[in-house]
């Protein structure tokens, strides 16, 4: 096994001296995409309180009625204990798909109970999607940027992602036409289209609706599968959301959901809404990586759902986050040198830097978490190595104050990266290890 | 796709004409692996309350202090909901990987927290460790017969089960020294033999220390991985746990442990013990396939054990669990025919019924469900066909009298079946579906 610190390798004969590791030529193919990230050591130090992290993705459930949820669930045990703690159905219980279901119409979804799939967060969804669709080779087509957790499951399936561009209104739909074609050209049928339709993670880029119809389109043309990641669709700020892309198409489109940002992310429960051979296979799959998904969790979310007013809480969740979007789009505004340009997004979590021209936010990443402050390298989001002059910035998390404070710190990093460009004329050639920062929580 | 009923398959033109599924040409290569279950039509027709089920794996949690456990959890969302609800470590929690080895010290296993990896229940650590080791083609060892659920997942990742015989004190070592060798001289290395070596699921049967000893030891000659499968060794019904295989090795041994049948399975709380470097690998599998297992569950599991006498409950478990196994072997010595013999457990779920000659247990099944007793064919705990003449029967969940009465309708259509056969002299060739049982929570 080869451990890579910024692309540097062990030479032969130390890995033959200090083998630490008996079953080295034992592991699986798919494991040598998996490594450890340089970067995970600094994460460690970024969370340090004197450190302003603008790198998880971490939802601030702080608000939450402890009181409410403490005692939905302690009745919850004693009415239906026995049957919450057994082991319950791999495609999940009857009662949470039907409130899945009630949730999904909020985005004009039609959809039946029968076809939804209970998962352990919607990650384990995107796990047992790509397990159900991709041989090692396949081609899956994804934003640039898209989410580093999702890139990460692609590799572990040994797919080859292949990147498609998008401009502040999403996907460019002849960078897709031009994406699928050279794929045929190239023998390859590329099994799915993923994307984050509603705030992009990274980007904050959202899709218009002109541009999912137009997306669509395409994929029907080219027999494209779509799969449709929407985690954060409830959580639009400034207007109602923009119907899913699954609710203009029920066979085109894989949807996954997620109640992670809308209620809180510990109980892992996600799902997926396929059509139904898809399901049948999905739930086969479940059934053999776990018998079922965590039962307990489902009827605690089913509970909280039931009997607490659920759409008041996403409400007050998104007079929060609509501060602290505030608060960092300000901040940018006052403390970001010329040249740096930012994404507004209009919900979700991040907002996407651009970096001065010359500048690398990898290389960066120490000076800043010296500076205390800590970020996503741009880097993460790309399974090709692009990226470099990016930055994703979280404001989920943080206090509008710490949001402001963490801003400035930034920018005089920046601001000091631009002196020593300018002055030293260096070559900042980027030290690329494509998907530097492997998928954790603390990167979500 | 293909669908076998029975070993028949839908013609070829039908296929075409009925296309029921646009992504029919999509799969991958894995799914081919995953078929539906003829006979679980049959278990929702057994899980009819007129019909004694014999034929699930799901503990009694019936006397699970209902009160107790709720108030636990009241006080955990109050005192540290905001932590409990949140994204966690894609490893688990410290404080419940901490308690995690207090547990393992009670089967002799010396642990360090940091080589525990929490999983979401033991069967999707199953899924992590073939996931890291398994390519397709490779070749895993199992115990004849083993686990359905693990067979599933082996089946999964496309890789070879091979079966090694077992007495009534486990793997025969001669058995196992076979196997190893034919591997060998065929150039394929076995990635690890697959051990339940407290009572067996399907056969009940107990690995005895000496044997433990044996195996380890051609193990290490052959440079074989063990992995040690061990949900029901703390209830050992008639004497102590015997030392875990674990505790006899720790480099050529991955564990596994549960909470499902010594707490409850609806919280979906495993884990694999494991070396430090496979650890590492197991992790970053984990955070690609869920991002953290569920965090809420760690805490509900973390707070039972450290605030109620959860070992008081395992010896209330285990007093339940050896009437019902005693009222098992009394009626089968009462009630079976001739020429039907049976594995006399020492400790978890099940015994092992082996039919009289010339009988078929998977032909037998629907004229058992008909009578109002449900079973699992023996043929579903075989990679290779094998089992026919097999029946598991599951004590856990019905109570002594049901079981009783399960037992004396089971051997009513022994004996018709003996008369049928005897009378007759059917050619009862079987109709072999390997697997025919696909795993699922009701076959546990």
């Amino acid at each position: 096994m080869t451990w890579h610190s910024g692309g540097v390798s062990l030479p032969e004969e130390r890995r033959r001296d200090t083998r630490l590791d008996d079953y080295h030529s034992s592991y699986s193919q798919r494991t040598h995409q998996m490594r450890a990230s340089a970067v995970r050591a600094l994460f460690a130090v970024a969370n340090r309180p004197e450190v302003v992290s603008l790198a998880g993705g971490m939802p601030n459930i702080a608000d939450l009625p402890l009181d409410v949820v403490a005692q939905n669930i302690s009745t919850l045990i004693q009415q239906r204990g026995t049957q919450a703690m057994q082991y319950g159905s791999g495609q999940g219980e009857p009662f949470i798909r039907e409130q899945i279901c009630e949730v999904m119409a909020l985005e004009g979804i039609q959809a039946h109970p029968d076809d939804v799939t209970v998962t352990c967060g919607s990650q384990q969804g995107l796990d047992l999607v790509t397990r159900i669709f991709c041989d090692p080779g396949d081609v899956i087509l994804a934003e640039a940027p898209s989410y580093v957790g999702a890139l990460g499951t692609f590799g572990s399936y040994q797919a080859e992602v292949v990147h498609v561009a998008m401009d502040e209104h999403g996907l460019l739909p002849e960078a897709l036409r031009s994406a699928a074609r050279a794929c045929a050209e190239a023998g390859k049928r590329p099994k799915f289209l993923y994307t984050i339709p509603n705030f992009n993670n990274p980007s904050g880029i959202t899709m218009t609706l002109e541009r999912r119809r137009q997306v669509l389109e395409i994929c029907r043309e080219f027999g494209i599968l779509m799969v449709e990641d929407n985690p954060y669709g409830l959580l639009t700020l400034d207007s109602d959301p923009i119907p899913a892309i699954r609710s203009l198409d029920d066979e085109q489109v894989v949807y996954l959901g997620s109640f992670s940002k809308t209620f809180a992310p510990g109980f892992r429960v996600g799902w997926v809404l396929a059509p139904h051979a898809v399901r049948e296979k999905l739930v086969l799959a479940q059934e053999s990586a776990t018998l079922c998904p965590p039962v307990f969790s489902q009827y605690a979310v089913g509970s909280y759902l039931a009997n607490h007013d659920w759409k008041a809480q996403i409400t007050s969740f998104k007079d929060m986050y609509r501060a602290r979007r505030d608060a960092m789009l300000h901040a940018l505004d006052e403390f970001m040198p010329p040249g740096a340009t930012w994404t507004h997004p209009e919900g979700g979590f991040f907002v996407w830097l651009t970096l001065p021209e010359g500048l690398d936010s990898q290389a960066m990443l120490p000076r800043a978490v010296t500076a205390r402050v800590a970020f996503t390298p741009g880097t993460a989001f790309y399974a090709d190595g692009l990226g470099s002059r990016n930055v994703r910035l979280s404001y989920c998390f943080p206090t509008p104050e710490r949001i402001h404070e963490g801003v400035r710190r930034l920018a005089e990093v920046v601001n000091q990266e631009l002196e020593l460009h300018q002055t030293f004329g260096l070559d900042r050639s980027p030290m690329h290890v494509s998907r530097a920062v492997g998928p954790g929580p603390e990167t979500v």
